[in-house]
């Protein structure tokens, strides 16, 4: 079993899958993790759509540039938010929620030793528009992402992200 | 030692702290994890600004309204987005990868016992504003949040945020 922060740090983009499903279980566990994250003011604003039929996984292989994975991947997970919920002020605080939701189910991903990638529909109006044309999601639903997920078909290499001079102290 | 996912379910917002400090190595531990997150493109447009004096913490406290642990705190790291490093189309990525490495970050502290929270400044112009007359950080940067982190100083509860009514299948 490996610590959280060996995860953190091994946690990597997956874009190949083998033909293997993964369990309900397993989606399960993805889910309650990205809903474990923080949100502003415990709105929760996150709403998810998990995609496992293979015609519109397929479709949406088609439609989005990014994730052509997804015509391999058994499972993918739209990860939206609800912008009804914030007023005008606080709007783009669903972008921080469901980003930290969906880091942490990038992370229970990786803990399960399975793979999963992060290709973004926001902030592009042609790629947020493809997955409302497949998914039916409402007006004031908002897709941040879709993580296609699946037992990884490949090693894939983990990246050094490491920048000391990103670190300033008490004055930039 | 606890397992990802159980560190995932019991991270939660620590407001309280005892006047313990926190090491050098363990902020490094933390900073090594949120630049452990995904970006964009790889851009990595993350900065930080650790701020370990006492009279800025307390400066930011007296200045932040929902930050006044911050004057209880050992040290506080300002998760910030370069927003010179994406075209207008993709400016608001800073938002998705600054999150991910901020969840990162508190993922990092609850599974060294550590205590944080993640209190907003972006969106807010008068929270920014504040960060910016403490920190100095230039035009380019946006600061995020501002993660106050500490040992914690009483037991905080953990929040049941499961609503299986968010999940749609295939179809919304």
């Amino acid at each position: 079993m490996r610590d959280t922060l060996t995860v953190i740090s091994q946690r990597k983009s997956v874009r190949h899958f083998t033909d293997r499903e993964i369990s309900d279980g397993q989606v399960e566990v993805l889910l309650r993790a990205a809903m474990a994250a923080p949100s502003a003011k415990n709105k929760q604003v996150w709403e998810f759509v998990v995609i496992n039929e293979r015609s519109e996984l397929d479709r949406l292989a088609t439609l989005l540039p990014y994730a052509k994975m997804l015509s391999q991947a058994p499972v993918a997970i739209v990860i939206c938010g609800d912008v009804s919920k914030n007023t005008e002020e606080s709007e783009l605080n669903w972008v921080a929620d469901c980003s930290a939701a969906a880091e942490n189910l990038l992370l229970a991903a990786e803990s399960l030793g399975l793979g999963a990638v992060w290709t973004a529909a926001f902030p592009y109006a042609d790629r947020m528009d493809a997955v409302r044309q497949i998914t039916g999601i409402p007006e004031h639903i908002v897709p941040l992402c879709v993580v296609p997920v699946g037992h990884p078909g490949k090693d894939e290499p983990v990246k050094d992200k490491w920048h000391p001079e990103k670190i300033h102290y008490n004055q930039w």
